[in-house]
């Protein structure tokens, strides 16, 4: 039975999950949704996932939804190669550090990216500068990890990459635009403030399949 | 060799993890912290978390912390019984519960628990209504859950089970004071408003070593 996969172009959660699926090389479906006509709320998308949300995953006649979720079901259904871990230690080195990013720093930097990019609830021009700075900060306990090692936990290129990466890749795009030069000095140009974060992304961009999961309405921009 | 656990008395989060240990029949060295010290910021607990936030798990010379992350590792390296589902596709409804309880309800309701108690930031009165809106709206999803079987995933105490029934805990304790009598009234009391879930309390409050997670300082109150 087949993998449909039901996402959006610019959604970070979704493109956490292409990058599972080319990492495990497992074929799916592709059914792109529009934002722009609301079709993640769709009566037959609501009926899968309630909340109207993306990415919706459904493998024959299975349902999940939210990201993370969908990445350990993958996991534990397809184990080849591991994205949690080799070992109890490293599976919860990565847990850890997704929920520490998902507590601290993905609240914030969303907000920044939302509110360059217009959307609501906008962020004020303190928020956003602290927001920016929690961003930052974090961002720095990332570089470190990625100043030891090719990969944010362990040797391997696994779920807590996959989760953080989209998230950069929006804030560089969102901070990439004129009117965020101010906001965007504390971290742009991102090579040089964080030059091991840097070679990470490219890194992920040069993964077999990464083509595939790139925003199509990012391309030519 | 021995797991030692730091925690705190009240601590959402170090119940959760105190919770799984008793299920699995571990052992452990409770380490009891202050918050009122401030003991959680002590130079020997931020060198094992940076953040000085508990609970902490020490299993031999391996540290893990987040609550979340710390039942995975248990999940992992004491797999009976199993807190993490028994296949991939429950394994996945498990994590994708807790999700959503992370991204949709949590904030709101540590919101109100810690205005209640006095706590900073304090939410405005419209901010507190709102917020408990919210929380009764995804209860609701829980009671749904809960009309249905004894466990809010499938046939089994587990990890979400573990992660809502603190929070449940706390909010019962911090609408029962009577200055918030008026924003209670959506909630209390949980057995006429939400009868599955008060028989779901009942039930993990009957488990085996449920008396040594209780937190000691509520004894008595």
């Amino acid at each position: 039975m087949a993998i449909d996969l039901y996402w959006a172009s610019g959604s970070a959660y979704s493109w956490r999950v292409m990058l599972a699926l080319e990492h495990k090389r497992l074929p799916y479906v592709s059914h792109e949704l529009q934002f722009s006509r609301q079709e993640q709320k769709s009566p037959q998308m609501m009926a899968m996932n309630p909340r109207g949300r993306v990415p919706v995953l459904k493998d024959g006649d299975y349902v999940v939804f939210e990201s993370v979720a969908v990445l350990h079901y993958l996991d534990r259904k397809y184990p080849a190669p591991p994205i949690f871990g080799r070992s109890p230690e490293e599976a919860a080195v990565i847990v850890r550090v997704i929920e520490e990013f998902q507590a601290y720093t993905e609240e914030h930097l969303m907000g920044i990216v939302r509110t360059l990019w217009g959307g609501e609830p906008k962020l004020g021009r303190e928020a956003l500068t602290d927001a920016m700075l929690v961003v930052a900060r974090e961002a720095r306990t990332i570089e470190m990890r990625l100043a030891k090692g090719d990969w944010i936990v362990g040797d391997h290129y696994s779920a807590i990459d996959m989760v953080i990466f989209p998230a950069i890749q929006l804030l560089r795009r969102a901070l990439g635009r004129p009117e965020a030069a101010d906001l965007a000095r504390r971290f742009l140009p991102l090579e040089v403030n964080y030059p091991a974060l840097g070679r990470w992304l490219a890194r992920i961009e040069a993964l077999p399949g990464y083509d595939r999961t790139f925003p199509p309405h990012w391309r030519g921009t």
